[in-house]
């Protein structure tokens, strides 16, 4: 990290911030300047904590971090890519994964004939919430255990792999028993003890959903504690981040794909139900997902949106999602062959 | 709800909207118009995701709620003004709530000497985290149930009242054992599960935080959760959102606090240490929390801010603490004395 | 527009809204509802002033328009799309247009060579600052008069039409005089006069950059003060929103495409060099702005980049330009054999 | 400024750096680290361009000024603080500043009632818009010099001074012939030619309004474009940021005012009208404003504000205006009491 102290700063400020950077882990390096002191330092201390309280101390002018703060889920330490197995199928490898599903599991029949044009389209892996996060608690909550047995069923009765969510500690065994992906929604990017139990409890692939209001950096740390507590298993889901336009429900983050793919070794996909709340803006936009070189998708449909229980305006009927399926078709051969370059990063 | 039509809407199309309103248990009051049809209709089906679902009706231009999705939170249910009981103290009534503490407890020598100055001060609550919500995994995560116990022992010995962070389902029933508020914090306002266990297992009054990314709606509607759930206890706390704006920490949001004063019965406080980040920029806002009819603020102090395991930046020392409190005393002169006039919001 | 009133408005509130909706324009259609009146207007005033007036007479709730506030650029007045017409090309139409060339012009030699670049490229446009809005008043201000005849005369070589930027009303002859398209600056979406001078005294084609913070609907009335003020030919062009995330310079706001190609017949551009602020993320952007259906992307490219005199991290080498056009070429085709469907805009 | 190379950086890169980093007018003052380079540079050269040109130079992974880039406005050039004189008052001296007046000059008879009540408050500074910028081109667009002729004379009638908004470059000279304070509009905060012409064509006293998603520091380069063009009389003006918060119109950022007045010597002052858009909230914001430490507020005014010609929500009526003035007489006695301590910035 670097300190720069402000033009002025005496003797005994310069001496007082070299010793707090030692007390918390860091060796100085350097001390540099005529008018304007500037101070390196290296070491394995907490870097953030060190950075905040640096810029408080007196004649400091500011402060700042040169490495991240993240570090297993950076390409610094693993140059390869990330391939989430899950089951026969994978996120990060070969194939763009597609996932689709209702918002929320309803019935067998309606998640039975989701599961059918999930599995008609070519499509690996069905969603469906048991456990809802609503905003209001007057909303339905979900089915709970009852649907996650519905979901098992229909995933089984068509060969797909299951992406539900978790919304906390005391379930992650119970969810992780019926899913093949364990959702994190954007809510809980800084759940921290949900992210330390899925990272500890369970090797399940775990699909995290960046939060409305993550930056890049906090969204790579969730990921961080996922990792770090012992399960590597972790897809990154762009779904949308909360700006002034209201035009839409979130705005898609698009420039996060690529400034993704540079920091982290991880898989990356995009939701754009959930970024857009609009079902007449997906089908373009998944076509923006597979050429900008994300790694999949998630979409939302439906046998009879206007009668979803939830997110049913930005559920696609079936016949959109086929028709949407073909469409895409072409694009997915150009990214299947652009894919060995998409995976060498540009320096 | 009002749903207004595209121009040339149908006969069928709006025969379609008549019947998803019914069949979400609204009732159409009318159907007006020439060239553009708009259908108001009332009931006590879920308002939210009536008009999502309408929305994505075909001939369907906007749809908007009239009343708020909120009930008891609301000012509508509730003329008075909800003052919050905590032992001999209160907030949300005819004092001024000042909440002061270090961010993390750390040491028994260190918890004892903020006790002394809040107390010393004339505050009557001490803040301290014992599980701490951290954005890297590897910064310092909080003493536990070591630190709740530490905090229980500095507030008895001074006669003060204990606010501290619930993370986590599993540990409400700990927490609330030793502390007197249970906060929530920005990053669990819509950890829905919490909010319903808090609810429901305990009547100890809560503090809740505003999520950095939390609307008012979204904010009422948390607080809705708990009291809905059980515990009608409830102080909200606005402590910044986050904006495109880096020079401090996140924007102190004060216009929260008319604007909530006009929605809704619960007290409200400010906490300018996390809404700016920087210690020389709180007495001000202090000042300017009391001026705009906040109940209270809650700020961070540190023996030795420079080594504080966490926040050093924003904590003041405890002399910048005692000079604060003095300065502030004829503002809360004149708190009090509006104080009549505060509570009936304007028409 | 509807109205809404609070619970138990008395019938002098309402009596007066009625009047107050009359003195401006327009007509009540419908007085509704028992516990809470909706009134419903329409009429030929304006809205957007007549909805923030009623919003604050005694007893009103609420107030929502419903049409939009804008007229000539909307769909609703216009069912084609429009190409706008530049020269013997156009944008709009069947071909995807890109505009490339420096951020600013600097010498003779160096916008020739860009010249030849965009011209090899089998681009059509050539972009280059004469006028140039700069953060500081420290920055270079462009060339001005001599920048547009270095300009001219580069895109007369190599038989290239000119975008170039207007900052001022006094400059808009002069700077019509040497270009093909006159470019707004985001900084310069709400410039009123600068839009009225650009609608009424020329027709010269405008590229017109949305905001860092106008929403799409304020967006596309600054476009209507252009249409409205006679000149038809406005081209929109989305640069990146303001958002909290810090690790780009703006948010690409892609959701801005598929919305804006239901709300208006105007043709729509995306710049991924402004938006982002970084070379190399600018590849997979251009490949998602042909996926997503907009009518064309415009980069920055420079002879050596890293001694561009503004802008040169965001300034793609000419290898890198030649490469992207390269690879973007399959994308080109479907996006033209999509060209048909995407001019029929979803229902 | 300080440049770091990443891990494995070459000499040749580090070398490259080096000479970029002296082609652009700055000396390389040190050269340090071992497996990570980090580079001192000092000169006076443009630094945000420097910055922005090194990062995208291979083998640099970041770039961060150290000083600011604004100089005349800055604390470090001028220790005392600047108060504005307009005529025989001031702004930034020992009286609060209170503006007030209607959003937009309407009739003779208007303007003149609202001078009466103005003066009658106490209060020096009459606003009012006499050109308008508004969102759309169908709203009203100001009475041009009619209205500012009314204005003298209202202000005249009463001895008060005028602050008025001038749009365009053609207009300074105009708009300065009657007004006493020349106002800058959010909306033209980056509009550079107009800022240059008011700071090398006029003394005329300025009051440079904050943009929607202006940061402070680019507020600041802004206000320094006035001074360095020769008009050091600049008033600083926070109206409320974009933000995702739509229950106000804005969101006002009361942190601003503390850290300007860390960073600069220019008066700010803040307008809770635009900041809400709510007539309601802004009296306890009017308290907020005086106990934060601002030099002034912006407030509007109408005879009757349910017949606005703009603005009517968010203005007060002279009843309430009134009421506000008495309210805040024991504020403004404790804002006079603390001036000399607020004049000296905290270090």
């Amino acid at each position: 990290m670097i300190i720069s102290m402000k033009p002025g700063a005496t003797q005994a400020q310069i001496d007082r911030v070299c010793t707090r950077i030692q007390e918390m882990d860091f060796q100085v390096r350097s001390i540099q300047g005529d008018e304007r002191v500037v101070i390196a330092a290296v070491g394995l201390g907490d870097v953030m904590h060190a950075i905040g309280v640096l810029r408080s101390v007196e004649g400091v002018e500011n402060g700042v971090p040169i490495s991240a703060p993240y570090k297993l889920v950076s390409k610094q330490v693993k140059s390869g890519r990330t391939v989430v197995q899950v089951g026969g199928a994978s996120v990060g490898g070969d194939a763009f994964g597609v996932i689709a599903g209702p918002c929320s599991v309803e019935t067998e029949e309606q998640i039975m004939a989701c599961a059918a044009a999930v599995a008609g389209s070519g499509a690996q892996f069905l969603r469906g919430g048991a456990y809802k996060p609503r905003t209001s608690p007057y909303s339905f909550q979900g089915l709970e255990e009852e649907g996650l047995k519905l979901l098992r069923k229909a995933a089984d009765a068509y060969g797909l792999y299951i992406v539900t969510e978790v919304m906390t500690v005391t379930n992650v065994q119970l969810v992780a028993h019926y899913a093949d992906v364990l959702q994190i929604g954007a809510r809980n990017v800084q759940n921290f003890p949900l992210l330390k139990a899925i990272g500890s409890a369970t090797k399940c692939p775990v699909m995290l959903k960046r939060g409305q209001s993550a930056t890049i950096k906090e969204f790579l740390l969730s990921a961080e504690y996922i990792v770090t507590n012992g399960n590597p298993n972790v897809i990154l889901c762009e779904r949308g981040i909360r700006t002034f336009e209201s035009a839409t429900r979130n705005t898609l983050d698009i420039n996060a794909v690529p400034v993704l793919n540079e920091l982290t070794h991880l898989p990356v996909i995009l939701d754009p139900a959930h970024a857009t709340g609009q079902r007449s803006l997906i089908p373009p936009l998944v076509r923006a997902a597979i050429a900008v070189g994300a790694d999949g998708v998630m979409v939302e449909i439906h046998p009879d949106p206007e009668r979803a229980w939830s997110d049913g305006a930005q559920s696609m009927t079936f016949d959109q999602f086929a028709k949407t399926m073909d469409e895409i078709q072409p694009y997915l051969q150009l990214w299947r062959a652009g894919r060995p370059e998409l995976a060498c990063v540009p320096a």
